[in-house]
């Protein structure tokens, strides 16, 4: 059976929107997603503004609170029937968000069982087939075949098949259902 | 550079005695260590112990209280000069620990990266050369060499190189040093 690591920000969960969100609340603004074309959160985000934006990546709140991303939850429980499937988090750059994760990835894909979630810094030390990223550094790091899944941040990259999309791939990994 | 991965719980932290201290400790035992010989914690636990010391495990204070295995620091320190070294800790069956063991690799081993750390359930994701840990059923699934790191429970075991204590990884890995 080849195995699939999927990474969880921006992938299952629509982690930059919800960022937003809670942006254009506190400040009283109102930053589109597609404002972010090809860049990074932070770039679009007033200097002044940062601090605060930065804070919300330190609660466990906010991880808590993040949406699924459309389609991902029947996909990924689709995969599984063909796929053994890993959620390959890294997780490591916010220590607190750990068990907020964890809770997260219960609530919302209670079908995946706890012994295949991962949290790591460096995806290079995944052994998996495949791994749908939308890092580019974690794409490049990981040994096997990387597959981007389209973020605003990643527009404009190349070297690697892309999805933009869960229905994409379900086209890809699940092509009779296609 | 080859690439070794090792397990926290009774290879780098004492787990096991800090937890029979504890059960002494609150009991009014005298359970050695000597008396798990080929066992499990819990097959010389009196059975009306048992929810108890369980309970141990479901706490974030009991991880950050556990003392570092003798050597460990500075073997694991040397070894960082050699190879590429990660953190691989089974963490999935108490999610409230990961956060506590994150805290406790920083205390004790604040030369690891927090990118070299890597919290999963299943060893079999792990793509590394080497994997050092006590737990059979991790060194089975993992695709490398499995070298399992002595403790009372796996004392039968012989389908593994075996180190008995950190003086033993250092001349199996740095045996110049040896």
């Amino acid at each position: 059976m080849q195995r699939i690591g999927i990474d969880m920000d921006e992938v299952m969960a629509d982690t930059i929107q919800y960022c937003l969100d809670l942006y254009n609340r506190d400040f009283r603004m109102q930053v589109a997603i597609d404002q972010l074309y090809g860049k990074n959160l932070f770039d679009v985000i007033e200097t002044a503004h940062r601090p605060h934006v930065h804070n919300y990546f330190q609660s466990e709140e906010f991880f808590a609170n993040i949406h699924v991303m459309e389609g991902s939850q029947e996909t990924v429980r689709d995969l599984m029937t063909t796929y053994d499937v890993f959620v390959v988090s890294a997780a490591m750059d916010v220590p607190r968000s750990f068990s907020a994760k964890f809770e997260w990835l219960r609530q919302h894909f209670p079908f995946i069982p706890p012994g295949r979630i991962v949290f790591c810094g460096d995806k290079s030390i995944i052994a998996a087939d495949y791994l749908i990223d939308d890092n580019i550094r974690n794409l490049t790091a990981f040994p096997g075949e990387g597959i981007i899944f389209t973020a605003h941040h990643n527009m404009h990259e190349t070297r690697f098949r892309r999805v933009d999309n869960w229905d994409d791939v379900r086209r890809m990994f699940l092509s009779s259902a296609g």
